[in-house]
């Protein structure tokens, strides 16, 4: 599949509805458990992409098309949902990323992003030269990724419970 | 996580709000295209999870249930959705999903299953002796591994698009 910015927005218009049909009707251990010590729970995940909507997305695709020659994106802070406030209730950060995605997704909207804009460049900080068609596909592909991540940690916290089928369940091997 | 009837129907109750919220309003590529010869799309999957709404996981229950001597289950036909219908819009086949997904978990909870009950066998035809509490189990991490699966396919439509982010993205290694 060619890039498309229709197609691109089109994911990262739903991530939130999927993110909410998964996670707001599901009893605390389903959202809270994760894959053992190290790893994230679907609760963290969230945490994650809101901290993506509030410092890196927008951030970077601002650097890329302004006017200055200073190209170098901040390095994203993978872990700092994990130093954040971790009691808020599910439904709270649930809504809390649906207004955040809602806004940067307006913003950038507001840009008129352009066929030429798209191969505009940024510097980040450990792969160099990417281009802001890259960085839109990077952000939807993203989503995705941790839709699936949610997806396998949920389905991790019944690897015993399944018994001999767990020979059919690829989910569990990840 | 150990085993509980409720926390498993949460999760089977969920599953059709999740595809219909990731499906219904993505463009025709984003659900028909798959990753290469003989793998599935996000429409094949969605075939995949009505066949076995129809023919596997309630028929296997009501067999370990039974009062029958006979507690061999058929086997599941894995590609059974490749040889339907193809042509049906994605809404319908959602709808499909959902009605029959509904139909399942009442006629579940028709059945009151109990603590004893959740201990009788059935056998499969592969895997030998398999409990009914196994079986609910593998019933909603199947329908997790699928959501994944859907999530995979989509993002490996993107892995050139990502340029060097490729590095970053484990799910498209996957």
């Amino acid at each position: 599949m060619e890039f498309s910015l229709k197609q691109t927005i089109e994911i990262l218009e739903t991530t939130p509805f999927v993110i909410e049909s998964y996670l707001l009707r599901l009893s605390k251990e389903w959202v809270e458990n994760n894959e053992g010590k190290d790893t994230w729970s679907p609760y963290d995940v969230l945490g994650h992409l809101i901290h993506g909507e509030k410092t890196d997305w927008m951030v970077r695709i601002n650097i890329i098309l302004s006017e200055s020659e200073n190209k170098l994106f901040k390095s994203f802070d993978r872990f700092a949902q994990l130093k954040e406030e971790q009691n808020l209730p599910i439904e709270k950060i649930i809504l809390e990323f649906k207004n955040l995605r809602k806004k940067n997704l307006a913003e950038l909207a507001s840009l008129h992003i352009t066929e030429r804009d798209l191969s505009r460049i940024g510097v980040h900080p450990e792969l160099g030269e990417v281009s802001l068609q890259q960085l839109l596909a990077t952000w939807a592909v993203h989503d995705l990724g941790h839709i699936a991540q949610i997806s396998r940690v949920m389905a991790k916290q019944y690897v015993k419970e399944v018994g001999p089928w767990e020979a059919y369940l690829g989910i569990l091997k990840k």
